[in-house]
């Protein structure tokens, strides 16, 4: 998600602070890179390649406006403050921030953390590229593009190894044991997702069960790690967590719809892929429980019998799915997660930071990409 | 490596240490399947292949006997501590000992310490498994075998998640560092040997390196981690830390002979796996460093032709080797890591455990599987 561009207009009342989010995120870029590096040149080579994979920059965005907008709620609203520091006294600069100031200093333990989540969400994207690639090979691939697999396993498990690395160097339990703890939850819902491959009668119930798991778990404690390190009360970190766990799940379906009546040219990926891997999405899973007998099982079929869709069985599916408005259902869901994510937040103190969240709340369903 | 079994016959005065170090690997089998329980019936399902994996627990093994002969050592020596407490003192219950005690209590930090590496180690199994089976699928496999391999990579990442979760629970930065500090040593170790993969040209000091990396890391750390939770010396850490240093890297060498000149039927795998791979090898290494010009370029011919050795090609292989009396120098080079690795634990307070520790080293060397 990107916080600017033609597509989103940002308020210009918001432009401070998404300044200081750009810069942290520089920050972020940093600490990553010096984390990662090898003094072996091969394995410093393979490295840098992984810097074609940095995208949307979402969960480290999250843990810069969470950390401000928790801090700046706490130093306005006085309450008394549940310290759950993240750091030791010593590491943990917090924010420099007045009552005027829009552009806090970023303390160096939220731009750690920051790069922590990052790695992790790379590591899970080198890792599927292996999967995906798996289903290419299948259909014959080449000794380079295995070796490409090959080397892509292990580089996974570098990235794996060096986040919880860089989380160490927080000292912090708390922020250790919740990264160690996200990584197993996401990795659980992984599997309960490949375990339900190809299984034409999955329930909307497990499919919210691998989303929440696979992609809010990680999008949700960016927020609560942001939170937390800027000391703020517990109610507000969880409050933090939730609205990312909801627009965790929301964006994950924005994910699906673009797989499916997406522009190809503008989501970058080619389409179907989830239905080609097997993988029932919400609209499909949806259709399939509200579908007559008849187009219910003309949609199995149409599921069951190709690999690849070709123009007409895609044309087909989609008028299936609209047929039962179970692309309206799945969009209509993603935007009501949205505003129940938007309205967690209103007890906090407004602050550009806020603004800036509810904004990205936003855009996690806007987005073409 | 079996700590007994007719092979390897047990001194009668280390039977009791024996049993120690078995009791405390029951306690580290438990501690490993709670670490991974899932609520996830899918998951826990495959949790439970996991167990099919359990080998010698090597590591645990190191990290149980490097407690008791560093923390007998001192209980002994009576030298001043500097004391490198791994967990605050509430967590850390150190042995019970007695001057005359040989069955100390195993601290839960050392059971903790030694799932957390068996766990890691468990992680590079099974990812090393689609690796090498990415190379059967080259040659045509089952939608069932690739599905199994997606599982598998998935599966590694839960293990390396929740080793270090369960590091975490430790609450100890120091032992933090050094587990995910190991984690990128040895994937960068296993990153450069697959850059070196059919590099026929690979000189003896680059493949020290990959196995110093690769192999040592963990087994060194393991050795580390127990004598540092005993609360010794640094010095004595440090010992430990070379000693386990030596013995894997002098292990890595015994798997590299047995792969050569092993006993299928003892090894439990097939031969030659790593020429095929493309992996070169200690003995390979030394021969076509020492080879004359023309042996040389026959034995390029043989590793170049084929990706399966058949009977007349390994028999070739193994003369030409002998011929540079390559399989001797690797043997040679293996039993000398191993006696500079006891020579290290000279200093130490002569104990059942040290002694076990002795005779672990020995094994490393005279295994046949």
């Amino acid at each position: 998600m990107s916080l600017s561009g033609p597509a989103f207009p940002i308020p210009a009342e918001l432009l401070p602070v998404q300044e200081v989010v750009g810069a942290s995120l520089r920050r972020v870029e940093i600490a990553f890179d010096r984390a990662l590096r090898s003094d072996l040149p091969p394995v410093q080579r393979l490295v840098q390649h992984i810097e074609s994979y940095r995208g949307k920059m979402l969960r480290p965005a999250l843990v810069i406006l969470s950390g401000m907008a928790a801090d700046l709620h706490l130093s306005d609203g006085g309450g008394q403050r549940e310290v759950s520091p993240l750091s030791p006294p010593s590491n943990n600069h917090a924010h420099t921030t007045t009552a005027q100031s829009t552009t806090p200093k970023i303390s160096e333990p939220h731009i750690t953390i920051a790069a922590v989540c990052e790695m992790i969400h790379m590591a899970t994207l080198v890792h599927d590229d292996v999967l995906d690639e798996a289903d290419l090979r299948r259909k014959g691939a080449t000794v380079n593009r295995l070796r490409g697999n090959e080397a892509a396993v292990i580089l996974g498990d570098y990235l794996f190894s060096c986040a919880y690395h860089l989380c160490s160097t927080l000292n912090s339990q708390q922020a250790a044991l919740l990264i160690g703890q996200t990584g197993m939850t996401l990795c659980a819902g992984e599997l309960l997702q490949l375990h339900h491959r190809e299984n034409l009668s999955i329930d909307q119930s497990t499919y919210f069960e691998v989303v929440r798991r696979k992609t809010g778990s990680l999008i949700s404690i960016a927020c609560r790690l942001g939170a937390m390190q800027s000391n703020t009360d517990s109610a507000t970190a969880e409050r933090l967590a939730d609205f990312g766990m909801n627009i965790g799940i929301a964006f994950q379906i924005q994910d699906d719809l673009l797989d499916l009546v997406g522009n190809e040219r503008i989501v970058g990926k080619p389409l179907r892929r989830d239905l080609e891997l097997g993988k029932l999405t919400l609209p499909v899973i949806h259709h399939l429980e509200h579908a007559t007998p008849t187009a219910r099982g003309r949609t199995l079929t149409l599921l069951e019998q190709t690999d690849l869709f070709d123009a007409a069985a895609a044309r087909e599916l989609l008028e299936a799915l609209t047929s039962t408005t179970s692309i309206e259902f799945a969009a209509t869901k993603a935007r009501s997660l949205v505003t129940q994510a938007k309205s967690l937040l209103a007890p906090l103190t407004d602050s550009p930071a806020k603004k800036l969240l509810l904004v990205m709340a936003d855009q996690v369903v806007a987005r073409a990409f």
